[in-house]
């Protein structure tokens, strides 16, 4: 025995959402499938069995109207597309990071011989956003959704539209199937600081992952960065720019440094090079281990090792081989370190955020939950006791978007 | 501040799989999810980053070389793609229901102009199977990860290949990125009894969701299908058939009959035309409501009407104008109703049991959840009474598979 049911408000009943007892126009909230599961479930249903569609009912007096539809619900609209289905069930608390890939290995899993040229990969999701642009933003209004018993609508037909895309790359009618999520579109990240990384972050993102060892070089990336953003007549400051950070924290400097280290006699030499080979395109295994990268191999790997020269105590003085490579990612790969007290690591936190005009960290971890653990325990505290690190989220129940970009009245920052 | 992870058991940090703090091993368990959110949420974190990789990190040593990857657990294996996660987080208790899509609208929504014709869907969705077959059954050993600190190994590469991958429609190199999920391939179910449908599913299904009005027809159907299986090779018994039907359930036959017509006076003729529009291909918008569908318009629906006129008292003196097929749709959509007190419900499907053959249903609602909750109360316990339902699940803790094929001792049933 299955519960035969779909997320949208008419599956095979056109109109019923105007009962009383009908729920199923609650599809976009959590509370009602795991409500409607735990019943199904406690009475002994076999499987809840889930309909999905990938476009509309426009076969009746169609294909361009679709009146009939919107109004009794008739299996329109519904949830799947992966973002707006989890901004809906996590009440708008989805970010998309966006990267256009760049491991060969990945194009081949894509029926393809080898990845497509960098800038092209670009060109593709610049195009590839303005597509989900219109379906999110531009398809449905706000006030779409009447739910109206007395004029039998449930969707008004006069507030949604097809989007009718037509680019090089993709061919999209819409209507979009789903109702606006919170957010709409997701809260949107981007990562890679390559020219036209930087360019397509100008333009879409309203965060970006950043990487960098040297907060006065991050600076220029940053200053960069916000210019393009400017340019592109948007308030530079309203881009967030977050560092990927390891912390490693414990009551006091010698602590933290203990637990650095053991946790470095658990780390794996082979694997830190394997992801290293991904991110630069090198393959340090051509070489033997008295190679000192310094000094010669790869170009690509020459700025990391100024980088770590200039930030690590007596780095000019190290011979880089592939093996003291390997050490220094092995927690927490091509980031900085912040080992320490929590007076140590938030003094290094807050001089990254006055040079290199960080708005915000991704920190990562030797051990997981321990090391986020430890941050918030040891760390936060000291931030907190500084007023630097908010003791509460700006809205606990907000959006992503109100957590990055509001002040907790729903007002942009800055 | 974000906390920065990934699915995976070496994001940044590979080795650290072996330390006895770490359990990030642990991330296909939903539980290690809902901790490290409940815990970064009450910690004050803003948000978890969460990484992720379409690909293997094969460059270092590559590409014919992944054993410093697999040992060192370096961002592989992780999760992502679809079934395989959610098989994991459910612990198991995900099935597919297989469709190749049939809305010219939806062929629209992904850059065709027209939908792609009928039989070629289904050598596509046959290829793509045997890909994801591939992935799923026979990328990894269940012994392969080994999680062994002394042999430094997460994975045991000599467990682990490549698809390699390159039909007519699809390449795909793998390994597959997900380590096995309790059931690896979702229980596969099948909808469509075309010809090309009836052979896909004798070949890939495991169940199937089938039409009809009239349990001796389709028995003949239910037999050709059973039949197929057996020239596959497979147990006949062994592919479960379910039938779509609306249950409207009360203490009493007035009762229950009452709640129909009141369920049916919220409901939308205009929808329900939308629906068979898209079902049968015909647009009943071109004809008058004086048109008798028994006797003329699209020979497609003259089966359908034939079966109502079979089934429904006195049908064969309706009129079946557009207004009338609404009514029959209304509710339910081209399934058969169930329509009365426990003891006539059960009659009806123990009917269909005896007389169709088929093992299950897939049970509709007027409206959800109370119309799931009535069969839960009034059908269940009458179904429990004649045992011909069980009192429990199979396995309360078991996979889909487990629940439609075993007798809860892991044994296949019949």
């Amino acid at each position: 025995m299955n519960a035969f049911a779909m997320s949208t408000p008419g599956h095979v009943n056109p109109g019923l959402w105007r009962h009383p007892d009908n729920r199923s126009q609650d599809h976009t909230d959590i509370e009602y499938w795991t409500s409607l599961a735990k019943t199904s479930e406690a009475g002994k249903f076999h499987g809840l069995f889930l309909a999905d569609m990938l476009g509309i009912y426009d076969f009746y007096k169609g294909p361009d109207n679709i009146i009939q539809v919107l109004a009794g619900g008739a299996q329109f609209p519904h949830t799947d597309p992966l973002f707006s289905t989890l901004d809906h069930l996590s009440k708008g608390r989805v970010g998309w990071n966006i990267v256009t890939s760049y491991l060969e290995s990945a194009a081949r899993n894509f029926g393809l011989d080898t990845q497509i040229p960098h800038n092209e990969r670009y060109e593709i999701a610049s195009e590839y956003l303005d597509v989900v642009y219109k379906l999110w933003e531009e398809s449905w209004r706000d006030d779409a959704i009447v739910n109206d018993p007395i004029r039998r609508q449930f969707t008004d037909p006069e507030r949604v539209r097809r989007i009718d895309h037509h680019g090089k790359k993709f061919s999209v009618a819409g209507p979009f199937s789903v109702q606006p999520s919170p957010q709409r579109t997701p809260f949107i990240f981007q990562a890679g600081t390559s020219t036209a990384g930087k360019k397509f972050a100008a333009k879409h993102a309203e965060a970006m992952f950043i990487p960098g060892m040297e907060p006065h070089i991050v600076r220029k990336s940053v200053d960069d960065i916000r210019a393009l953003v400017s340019e592109e007549g948007r308030d530079p400051q309203n881009i967030k720019l977050l560092l990927g950070m390891l912390v490693i924290v414990d009551e006091t400097d010698e602590l933290a440094q203990a637990k650095y280290e053991e946790y470095l006699s658990n780390s794996d030499q082979e694997g830190s090079l394997a992801l290293f080979g991904g991110w630069t395109g090198a393959d340090l295994d051509k070489y033997t281990d008295d190679e000192d990268f310094a000094f010669s191999g790869p170009g690509a790997i020459q700025s990391i090792i100024d980088s770590w020269s200039a930030t690590i105590p007596g780095g000019k003085g190290i011979k880089w081989t592939k093996t003291r490579i390997a050490k220094e990612l092995a927690l927490g790969g091509p980031h900085p370190k912040a080992i320490g007290s929590p007076e140590t690591v938030a003094d290094l936190l807050e001089h990254w955020v006055e040079v290199g005009d960080v708005d915000g960290f991704n920190l990562s971890y030797a051990v997981s939950p321990g090391g986020f653990e430890d941050m918030i325990k040891w760390l936060f505290p000291e931030l907190k006791k500084r007023q630097v690190f908010g003791a509460d989220y700006a809205i606990p129940q907000g959006t992503t978007r109100e957590q990055y970009l509001t002040d907790g009245k729903g007002s942009r920052l800055r």
